[in-house]
């Protein structure tokens, strides 16, 4: 039976697709799963078989593809770590990422179940990033193998999120320097 | 004419009570103006003559009064460090300010005029705390004039966010010492 309604794989396409519209047009409170189902043309039933919650059908959408590329090398400490700062900013203020973020966090603080998946996706894939970034610093004998990627992965994302969520907008332009200067400071010195 | 209604001051203490009870019923995101106007036994127009949303409602009735104290003098810059840090985590562990936050950013993000109120208490209070922590360790030499104040509070901040609303929850117990250090790494070294 072919009622006009997306299938498969073509269905969480339709439904990203339509998260990022309305996320653009009215935001993260205003958006609702009565309004994505009408906008991607699928029953409400079939979202919530692919989705537990409007948070989770956003993240999908908006976060879950966001891929923190693993860092080219460029030969010391501070200059990976700059990178890695410059691309913390990049994605936290991608217009959908922008709109979605602080209102799925409020959504996360409330929901164990959706903070364990944002953890183990979003979280693990940043900190596994600095803990690569990390691994080459001792290797070249820059910092210690003492430090903890867990530490400095929430300073860097927590100050980035402070700049951009509260203290109103954007980021100074030499934010990722100072900050990745800061938190170099504070690793682990060479054995 | 007496309507049974609380007057005057009383009202704002009338509706701060009754916007922490629902916050712990409920949630934030529950939390609506109708809901503590017919708690608080107010009026909503009277509400809506203090307030101009639920956002203002809850940012003064849980976070506007929370002071950090100006800390003692503890005799050294990471002492003096820990202690904020400490302060900062009872602040935003809060039963009622856990609840709020991450919904009062989410909103706080989407509204420059609730950002500019919430900058100019919370954060500001918080960052002159700070300054004056970096001025003392300046006087006993243990780092230069050219500390930045904002940079330290983002991290200091930043971190503590995302270990409570992102990471999960508790934060380890040695956070603050750990995070302490690592900041302190970080400012201007002494002249």
């Amino acid at each position: 039976m072919n009622r006009g309604r997306p299938r498969d794989g073509k269905v969480d396409e339709a439904v990203s697709a339509a998260v990022r519209e309305i996320l653009d047009e009215v935001g993260y409170q205003q958006l609702s799963i009565d309004r994505v189902a009408a906008r991607a043309g699928v029953g409400k039933a079939g979202i919530y078989r692919r989705w537990r919650s409007k948070a989770e059908m956003v993240f999908v959408a908006v976060v879950h593809g966001t891929e923190i590329a693993p860092p080219a090398d460029l030969g010391g400490l501070r200059a990976d770590l700059t990178a890695l700062v410059e691309q913390i900013i990049v994605l936290l203020s991608a217009p959908h990422a922008r709109k979605a973020l602080p209102g799925l966090i409020a959504d996360i603080a409330a929901d164990p179940e959706l903070a364990t998946r944002f953890a183990g996706t979003f979280i693990d894939r940043q900190q596994n990033v600095l803990a690569r970034i990390l691994e080459r610093a001792t290797h070249r004998g820059e910092i210690g193998s003492g430090s903890d990627p867990v530490l400095a992965h929430a300073q860097l994302l927590g100050t980035v999120f402070v700049h951009l969520f509260m203290l109103g907008g954007t980021p100074p332009s030499d934010l990722p320097r100072r900050l990745a200067d800061a938190v170099a400071a504070g690793l682990d010195t060479p054995e």
